[in-house]
C-alpha cells in the first residue's frame, strides 16, 4: 500500500529543463551556471535557523518532537514544490522501564546513568525529556558478577586476556568506545562468555585529552555518556523483526526471541566520571600499555573479585517511524531515480548527528525547488529521503528500501548519503567507480579555509595523513596517498562499511552509493550519542558560521544535479579497476603475514614460549594456536583484475572518444549497461554467515562494524581463518569482477560501434 | 703516583691453580666443580645485609657515607684475601646553592623540589640529608621565560614542534622523562634557543599508569622525582675538566667555562605533583596524541604567555671520589687482566641503583676469595673495581681507565660490567663476538622461577618481545628473534651504547665488554633516582628474596671464572660477523627509507600540503626540507662482511678443531692475535664530532644517549643527512672490519698450522 502511494507520487510530474540540458558530469557551459544559480540559493542562516528548531527538543524515535520534525520538513519540502509524503513503518524499539548499575561489596556505588544540564545549553533549556544511559537492542536481564575490564573489547583484546590468564566466562565485562563498533563490544562479550556489559567513554578517546570539555571546549565532560544501538547489523540492519521486509503495519515479523540481531546480555553504556569509580575498585593484574586510557587511576583487568550488580528492563513494544520522501521528477529519464538522504532522528537534540546533515539536505531542497521555479527541470528524477531511525539500526532507510527493493533495483542510478559534518576536509567514501565524478565535483568548489579546491585540499589531506599519523594500516595509506599524489589521476575515496544509511543501498541492493560530510577540524565526537549534542554546541565548535554545512549542501547539490542531467553514465571504471588490484595485493600480503606469523608461533608454542617468557607472580596463559595457513590460488582473482584494468582502460578511453556525441537508440543501450553496472557485484548467495550482505567487494567488517572490507568474501575469510570460505569466495568473487568486465566490454562496444 | 700503586698491587702475587686448570669458557669438567664450589660461596643474605648496611644513608658523590662505603668495601676486599687499595680522583662535581621554580602571574606557584619521607622506608630512617631536585652539571643560571611543553624533547619531538608553527625561542621548556637520555632533553632545547628546561616525570612513564605508586606499589609517588645528570656524555664522559686524562690531584684541568660537556642553561627535575601545577596552566594548541601522558588534563603545548621563572646556583668546587681497586693477580697470564666493575655511589640510598649490582659484585669477590683460600688461583689477573662517581658522569670508571690506559690496551682482556639489578631476565649488552661465550655459561644456570636454563628463558623473551611489542624497531628485533629461535645459535646480546661504567673500557679503548643484568619483572623504574631507592623498595618490589641479585653474582662469577681460566680467547668470530651483516643491511634499509622519505616530502612541500592541510585556526608551521639523498657507494661494507663472514667461520672452525690442543709458543701467538682483535674495531680519527669516542662498530647514539647506535659512523651520517661522512665511515668502517678480519686470518693460520 505504501509502495502504491509511493509510486504515484513518482509519476506525477514531467517536463523539459530550462536550464540543464546536455550537461556531463564535469558539468562544463550551461552547468556551471546552474551549480552558480544553485549555490546562491544556499544561505548559512537558514540552514542555522533551521538546526535550531529541530534540534530544539528531543527527537529520538518516539518522541514528540521526532513527529513534529518530519511533519515540519514535509511541509518545507512541499512548500519548495517537491511532491512529498510521509512514509511510516512499525518498527521494534525497545526503550528503557528499568536501570540500574552497582558497585557492590565494601564501597558501594550506584551509576549515575543522568547527564546533568549545562547553563547556555539546549540541556538546560530544552522541555522534554532526554533518553538516560541507555542501548537499543541490548538483551534485558539482570545479572550480578565479577568486574573484568577488557579495553575496546575488540577480537585482539580477547586474544591478549587470553595470554593474561584471564576469562570474562560469567563475569560482567566493563570495556571502552572506541577502536571497532559499539555493537561488537557486548557481542563478543556475550561470545566469550560473560554475562553483562559496561560501556564507559574513556577521557583519552573523546573527553579531555583531545581538549578542552564542554562547555569550555568541545570534549566530553565528566558526565556525559554515549547512548547507541548494540543491534547486530553485521548480520542485517533494519527492524530486527522484518528482515528483508518493510516493517509496515501488517508485515509478517518474527518473534523477538527469534530476532538474531537482538543482543542476548544486559548492557549499559556510562560516563566517565562513573567508570572512575568502577575502573579504580578493580584489583588484579595491570592492564597491558596499549589499554590504559587517561583517567588518573592504574588501569587492571581485574581478578572478578570485585562485583558489580546490572539490571537492565526494557519496553519492547513497536512504535511509529517517519520518513519523510519528496520526489522531483525527471524530463528526461523519470524512471532513473538519484536518491539522496539523511535521518532526522537524533539521540537526544541530534544537532550535530543528524541534524547538520539534515539541514544541508534541506538546503539543497529548497534550492532544487527554486530551480525548478525558474524553468529547470532534471533529466532524471531525484527522490530526497529523510529518513528516521537511522540511530537504532538505520530503520527508516532500511524499511522503505526493503519495501521499494524491486522498484529500487530497476531505477536507483546512484544514492547520495551524509548525516553529521563539520569544518575540515571533504571526506568520501563509496563505490570506487565514482571517483572520477567525485573529482569533478570537488575541483570546483573552493575551500572556504584556504582558498583552493576542496579537491586540492582532501588531496593534501591524504597525503599529510600517511606521513604523519601512525595509522596500523600504513601499507594501504600510502597506497591512498600515491593516488592522492598524482594529478591525472582522480582522488581516491574509501570503501563504505555501515553506520549510515546508505548500507541497505550499496551493501544489500548494489545501487551504487557515495557518502559525504566534511570534517576533520570541527569535532562533535566529544558530545557524539550524548545530551549535549546541541546547537549550541555545534554552532560554537562543530561548524561555526554554517560554513561547512552549507559548503556540504553545495557539495552534494552538485553532485545530485550532475548525476541527475549527465546524459551518459557517471561512473568510470579506470579508478575502480585500480583499487580492486590494490586491495588483491592487500589480501595476498594478509595470507602472507597470517602465514609467516601461524609459523612464528607455531615455534614459539612448540618451545613453551609463552610460558616461559611470563611473570610467574602472575596469571598468564597461552594463546590458542593459529592454523597453518595454506598456499591460496589467487589466479582466478588476479585473472580477474587483469582483465578489468583492461577492459576499464578500454571503456574510460571509448566513453572519453565517444560519449559526449551518443544520443538515442545507443545512448539508451549505454544507459541500459552501465547505469546499474554496480549492481554486477552482487551475489545471491551473499557473505558467509551473511546472506543479506549481497556485495562482494564492499561490506562492514564482521569485526570492525562499521569499518569497511573490500572483498570481504575472501578477506575476512583469510583473516578469520576459514580456509575453505576464502577459496569459495575467491572463485565468487572473480566472477562479480568478471561480470563487471563483461558489461565494461558490452558497453565498450556499444561506444566504439561505427 | 696512582697508576704505580696499582702495578706493584698487580705484580704482588703469583702462584698456580689447584682448580681450575685446562678449563675452557663452555667449563666442562673441573671448571663444573670451581663453580659449583663458587656458588655454594654466595648467599643471598648476605646480600641482603650488605645492600641494608651501604643503602642505609645517601651515598651521593661527596656524602660521609660515600666515603664510609668505599673504606668499608676495601676492608671486606682485604679481609677475603684481595689486594686492594683506593684510587682517589678529583672531579668537578657541582651541588646545588639555590634552586627555586615558580609559576608567575595570577597563580602563582613555586615547586616543592623535596620528596617527603615515607613511613617505614628508608626516607624516614636515615639520618643524613637527601641532594633535593638536581640536575649534575646544568647550566645555573636566573631566568624568566614563556613555558612550552615538548613531549620528551627528542629530535622528533622539535621536527613536530616546527609542523605546529611553535618555537621554543627565548622560552623555557618542559619536558617529560622518557624516549632518550636525559642529557639530550636540556641540551636539544639549548639548541633550539631555550633559555631553561624543566623536566619531569609523566605518570604515564613511570607513575601511576605503570601500577600502584610507591610504598603501595613499586612506582613513583606524586612527590618523587628523578635526578641526574645532565652531562654531555655523547661527547666523552667523566670529569668535564679532565677529557683523556686522569683527574689526579694535579691534572691539568680546563676552564669550567672551556668544558664542552657542561650545560649552557639551568635545568632542573620536578615531580608529577608538581608538573601538573605548570602543566594544567599551559594555553595554546592542544599536544599531538603522542606527547599525552597520564595527567588528568588537556596536554598543550603552551603559546608561551604562561611564564615561569627558574633559578639555578651550584657550588662549583672539586670533590674526591673513591674507587675501590682489587687484585687478584694470575698464576698463568698475570699481564692479561679481566676487569669486573659495578659503582658504588647512588643519587640519594641507591637501593636498587647501584647496589643490587654492588652486592653482587662483593659477593663474588668474597667466593672468589674464598676459592683462593681453597688453593685455587685464576690463571689471569682479576681486576675488580667498585666505581664511584658513576652517576654524575661515570666518573670513577672514566678516570681510573684515563690513568691506567696505555696499560689497560696492552693487558685488559675483558671488562665485564653491572649496574642495578632486578627479578626476570638475563639482559647482556656488549661485544658481540662475545655471544657464544655468555651463551655458555647462561646455558648452565638455572632461572629460579621457570627452572628452565636461563638462556632458555631470555630466548623465549626475544622471541616472544618481537611478537608482542609495539616497538618501533620491529625490523630489527625480528631479526634478533630470528637468531634466539635457532638453537643451533648463539643468543643474540644487543650493542652497548653509553650510560653506565662500561663507556670508557668499550668505547675508547677497544676492550671487549658486556653489561649484564637481570630484570624485566621486578622494577625499580618507579624510585629511579629518587629518595625512594632504598632497601625497603628494593626487598619488596624489586627483587624480593634477594634471589636474583644472588643469580646475577652467580652469572657474573662464571663469567669471570671462566674467561680467567680459558687458555684460548673466548671470543667467537661468526655471531659477530652475522650481526655486522644484519647492521650493513639496517643501515641501507635507513638510506633506502630516507630516500623515499625525501622524495615524498619534497612532493608535499612543492604542492603546499602542509599549509593546505592544516587547520587555519591553529598555528602551523612547513618542515625543513629534508636533503635529497645520493645513492651511497656500500661495496666497501658489503665486501668487509662478506669477507668477515668468511673468515669468521674459518677461525671458529679452526678453533674448534685445534683449540683445545694449542700450547706453548702457539697459544702465545693465538692469544696475541685474539685477546686484543676488538682494538682493531678503533679508529684514531674517531667518530664525527666527537674523537673521543674511537669505536666504530659501537658507540652511543647522539640524539639517544644511552641507546647503542652500530656502526655508527655511516649509521648516524645518514640518519642525519652528513652524506659525506657517511661516505668517508663506509670506508673507515670497512677498515676497520677488514683490519678484524686480518686478525682472524692470522689466527687460523696459526690455529691451522701443522
Amino acid at each position: 500500500m505504501r509502495r502504491i502511494a509511493f509510486l504515484t507520487a513518482v509519476m506525477s510530474v514531467c517536463g523539459v529543463t530550462a536550464l540543464g540540458a546536455q550537461a556531463d558530469e564535469t558539468g562544463p557551459a550551461d552547468q556551471t551556471a546552474l551549480t552558480k544559480t544553485f549555490d546562491g540559493a544556499i544561505q548559512p542562516n537558514e540552514l542555522r535557523d533551521w538546526l535550531k528548531q529541530l534540534a530544539s527538543q528531543p527527537n529520538h524515535v518516539g518522541s514528540p518532537h521526532d513527529k513534529a520534525n518530519a511533519e515540519w520538513i514535509l511541509a518545507q519540502f512541499k512548500a519548495w514544490g517537491w511532491d512529498a509524503h510521509i512514509e511510516q513503518f512499525e518498527v521494534l524499539y525497545p526503550t528503557p522501564v528499568h536501570e540500574s548499575l552497582e558497585l557492590v561489596g565494601a564501597k558501594p556505588f550506584k551509576a549515575t546513568l543522568q547527564e546533568p544540564p549545562i547553563k547556555g545549553d539546549s540541556s538546560a533549556t530544552a522541555t522534554q525529556p532526554a533518553l538516560p544511559a541507555y542501548l537499543a537492542y541490548q538483551g534485558d536481564g539482570d545479572v550480578k558478577g565479577g568486574l573484568v575490564y577488557v579495553n575496546y573489547g575488540m577480537k585482539e583484546d580477547y586474544d591478549t586476556l587470553e595470554r593474561l590468564g584471564v576469562s570474562v566466562k560469567g563475569k560482567i565485562v566493563i570495556v571502552r568506545y572506541g577502536s571497532g563498533w559499539r555493537g561488537l563490544k557486548p557481542k563478543l562479550a556475550y561470545e566469550h562468555g560473560a554475562i553483562g556489559c559496561i560501556i564507559y567513554s574513556d577521557p583519552h578517546d573523546d573527553g579531555y585529552a583531545l581538549d578542552a570539555v564542554y562547555p569550555k571546549g568541545p570534549q566530553r565532560p565528566p558526565r556525559g555518556f554515549q547512548r547507541g544501538s548494540v543491534q547486530d547489523m553485521t548480520l542485517y540492519p533494519g527492524d530486527p523483526l522484518t528482515p528483508d521486509t518493510g516493517a509496515t503495519k501488517d508485515a509478517k515479523r518474527l518473534k523477538i526471541a527469534d530476532a538474531p540481531t537482538i543482543l542476548k546480555i544486559p548492557a549499559i553504556p556510562i560516563s566517565y566520571a562513573d567508570a572512575k569509580v568502577f575502573l579504580s575498585a578493580l584489583d588484579g593484574q595491570v592492564a597491558p600499555e596499549s589499554w590504559r586510557g587517561s583517567l588518573p587511576i592504574t588501569y587492571r583487568v581485574g581478578s572478578g573479585k570485585v562485583l558489580v550488580h546490572l539490571a537492565v528492563k526494557s519496553d519492547w513494544s513497536l512504535k511509529p517511524i517517519y520518513d519523510v520522501i519528496a520526489v522531483m521528477k525527471g524530463a528526461a529519464y523519470p524512471d532513473q531515480w538519484i536518491i539522496r538522504g539523511n535521518h532526522h532522528d537524533g539521540w537526544v537534540f541530534g544537532g550535530s548527528d543528524p541534524l547538520s546533515g539534515q539541514v544541508a539536505l534541506l538546503a539543497e531542497a529548497k534550492a532544487i525547488g527554486a530551480l525548478v521555479r525558474q524553468g529547470w527541470r532534471p533529466k532524471r528524477t531525484i527522490v530526497y529521503g529523510s529518513w528516521d531511525g537511522e540511530e537504532p539500526g538505520l530503520l527508516g532507510s532500511t524499511e522503505w528500501a526493503e519495501t521499494h527493493a524491486d522498484e529500487l533495483k530497476h531505477k536507483g542510478v546512484l544514492y547520495i548519503n551524509s548525516d553529521n559534518n563539520a569544518r575540515g576536509f571533504l571526506e568520501v567514501g563509496g563505490s570506487q567507480d565514482l571517483e572520477h565524478f567525485v573529482d569533478a565535483v570537488a575541483a570546483k568548489l573552493t575551500d572556504p579555509e584556504t582558498g583552493v579546491s576542496v579537491d586540492l585540499r582532501r588531496r593534501a589531506k591524504l597525503r599529510i595523513d600517511a606521513v604523519l599519523s601512525g595509522a596500523k594500516d600504513k601499507d594501504h595509506q600510502k597506497a591512498v596517498a600515491k593516488m592522492a599524489a598524482n594529478p591525472d589521476r582522480d582522488t581516491p575515496i574509501e570503501a563504505l562499511g555501515s553506520g549510515s544509511d546508505y548500507a541497505m543501498f550499496l551493501q544489500h541492493l548494489g545501487l551504487p552509493a557515495l557518502d559525504v560530510r566534511y570534517g576533520d577540524e570541527g569535532d562533535s565526537g566529544g558530545v557524539y550519542h550524548s545530551r549535549y549534542d546541541t546547537f549550541e554546541h555545534h554552532s560554537r565548535f562543530v561548524d561555526p558560521g554554517f560554513v561547512y554545512d552549507t559548503l556540504l549542501a553545495r557539495t552534494i547539490g552538485h553532485m545530485v544535479l550532475a548525476a541527475a542531467d549527465a546524459d551518459v553514465p557517471v561512473e568510470r571504471a579506470a579508478d575502480f579497476a585500480e583499487e580492486m588490484a590494490q586491495d588483491v595485493s592487500e589480501i595476498k600480503k594478509i595470507a602472507t603475514d597470517k602465514r609467516e606469523a601461524a609459523e612464528v608461533q607455531a615455534g614459539l608454542l612448540r618451545d613453551r614460549a609463552f610460558a616461559l617468557a611470563a611473570d610467574p607472580t602472575k596469571a598468564h596463559g597461552t594463546p590458542d594456536a593459529l592454523l597453518a595457513v595454506p598456499q591460496f590460488d589467487f589466479a582466478p582473482l588476479d585473472a580477474a583484475v587483469t582483465r578489468l584494468k583492461t577492459s576499464a582502460q578500454a571503456y574510460d578511453d571509448a566513453l572519453a572518444a565517444h560519449g559526449a556525441t551518443l544520443s538515442g537508440e545507443r545512448l539508451a543501450r549505454l544507459q541500459a549497461l552501465m547505469l546499474n553496472i554496480d549492481q554486477t557485484l552482487m551475489s545471491d548467495t551473499g557473505l558467509p554467515g551473511r546472506p543479506w550482505y549481497r556485495n562482494l567487494v564492499y561490506a562492514p567488517g564482521t569485526l570492525t562494524g562499521y569499518g569497511a572490507k573490500t572483498l570481504p568474501g575472501v578477506r575476512e575469510a583469510i583473516e578469520q581463518q576459514r580456509w575453505a570460505d576464502a577459496n569459495t569466495y575467491i572463485g565468487l568473487t572473480a566472477g562479480v569482477l568478471n561480470a563487471f568486465s563483461d558489461r565494461l566490454d558490452q558497453a565498450t562496444a556499444v561506444l566504439d560501434a561505427p
